[in-house]
């Protein structure tokens, strides 16, 4: 049996192109003392991935040339040399854009299909999940009655961060990418509203939806709809920093925000996350995240693409804004 | 006798322009019950008054076209009706680009020439001493052995920063225009290390002088040193946006901070202060501030111009860089 892999061919300038990826053959590597040889399912495709394929100094390592691409996933385990594992059980790791993953044991966490279907676990139960839940309510701070904005809001974190606004008694406003999308955000999600961004002015809308000021802004977009959201802050606004998608892919460098003064004359704040610092709170999270799931409070959409030999072309989904929810990509 | 004033004739496009002013003269108006007339001996000339120009919300009204120029100066009570208030007192006040100003005495708060003279009352213990102390203090939270930036170093706001950091047990790092104040910085002031931004390459210079990177960035400037000290921050920086005088005068519109997804990678926050909101705790800075001002452990510097018919083109020394220390417009 072999284990087909996309490896990094070339650092993308711009949007990867299929000449950045090999798409290799090799035998699976049976799995060694406390070793796990995992089959992979689903594999999580995520904005961050752009990131990992640059080189420099980031939050975590780049992807080297010639390296698997680096992608989380959960899979089944077929070979353990580990006490805690055995053949048939559920994991997430990071297992890499590959149909065979051989890892230590210690890197593999138990998922329960009992709970959600494996492909939540790449989602609201996974790091995006995780990523909502520490951003929105560590670094942002919302207190009830407060108005959150969230960009990408049908996506697979601002579509939880949404909920779990609503959830804290907030009012959630979400920012997205056309008529469909809005309209799952308010019918579905139960949002407070929906801006549209393709076909409305962001900053007057905003300023329709939230008269009194937006006091938590969780951006995962950055660009324009980052600097439409700082005109229109509460005074001691916070700003929580977890992407910028649309300048990923940007040639001419990124575009910063050019209304920051706003965060002077709001006293407001803008900060940074990184979902794996909260990574020892994460079980603690996924029990609360589940019980809302299983109450109905919390709802997920999966959008799935099938077979390991589209990566190429479903990773670009995600800057095109084609995904409608958490991009998952079915691996056997 | 005849009260000359600068008002705001009309809104400034880029760099205020002479024909932005009126000059005139009115008669000064006698105090009314609770009234003071003040004599205007100083006049602070600070960056932010280029924001009061700009029409639209911020965190002060705009001054309005024919109204006198807002500013904030030290002067003679030579008439009073509030029982606070006696003939030959020195106060502080926002008195406006005027000889004379009439005003609420409970807009006015006494000053004690014993301790400092009189125009060290609009730099170090005015408002651009409050501004460095609670920036810095409050705002960037240094801890002893971190290390601190400071842009606009040589001015009256960045040398207050610096030495207030040395006092705390921090590393302060300046950065300035030009060798004269740069050699100020270090040999006057005390600073670890300062960069001449128009001799060197602040982003290596940076480098070079953090090694263990920024803790804290307290930026009065904008534009490229911003973006230069977000490339060298340390996990958890904390940058206090108090001014950004490098864009005031920009017609192409603010310029963005590029690099702020150093904010994430470095779990960083960025956040803005007004120092009006601790004016119920400025008598408690003053007082410690005036402490380590006749311990010798803070220097001042003011660069004083004379005449109040000069003030169109002394308030242009700010943005050309030409002032060294506190700026000042001697009326009386």
């Amino acid at each position: 049996m072999m284990n087909h892999q996309f490896r990094l061919a070339a650092r993308p300038v711009g949007e990867p192109k299929r000449s950045d990826w090999d798409y290799l053959e090799e035998a699976i590597r049976q799995p060694a003392d406390s070793e796990v040889l995992v089959r992979t399912e689903y594999l999580s495709l995520d904005p961050a991935m752009r990131g990992w394929m640059n080189e420099g100094k980031s939050y975590i390592r780049p992807v080297q040339i010639g390296e698997v691409m680096r992608a989380g996933g959960v899979g089944e385990v077929i070979a353990s040399k580990h006490p805690d594992f055995r053949e048939g059980d559920h994991v997430y790791g990071t297992l890499g854009v590959q149909e065979y993953a051989t890892l230590d044991g210690k890197s593999l966490t138990k998922v329960d299909t009992g709970v959600a279907p494996l492909p939540v676990y790449l989602g609201t139960l996974g790091m995006p999940g995780m990523t909502a839940y520490f951003g929105l309510l560590e670094v942002g701070q919302p207190q009830p009655g407060q108005t959150v904005v969230v960009s990408g809001a049908a996506g697979a974190v601002g579509s939880v961060v949404g909920q779990i606004a609503k959830i804290k008694g907030c009012r959630a406003v979400g920012i997205a990418g056309g008529t469909e999308k809005c309209r799952y955000v308010v019918d579905e999600l139960g949002f407070d509203a929906a801006i549209d961004y393709k076909a409305q002015e962001v900053k007057k809308a905003l300023r329709q939806h939230c008269p009194q000021g937006i006091d938590v802004y969780f951006d995962n977009v950055g660009g324009d709809i980052l600097d439409a959201a700082l005109t229109q802050l509460a005074r001691g606004a916070r700003i929580v920093i977890c992407g910028a998608i649309s300048q990923y892919n940007s040639t001419s460098g990124f575009k910063g925000p050019a209304n920051y003064m706003s965060l002077l004359v709001n006293r407001a704040s803008m900060k940074g996350m990184v979902v794996f610092d909260y990574a020892d709170r994460y079980p603690q999270a996924m029990r609360e995240m589940a019980g809302w799931l299983s109450a109905g409070k919390l709802k997920t959409r999966e959008d799935i693409v099938n077979g390991l030999e589209t990566f190429p072309d479903a990773l670009l989904k995600l800057f095109s804004g084609d995904n409608f929810g958490k991009l998952v990509l079915k691996v056997s």
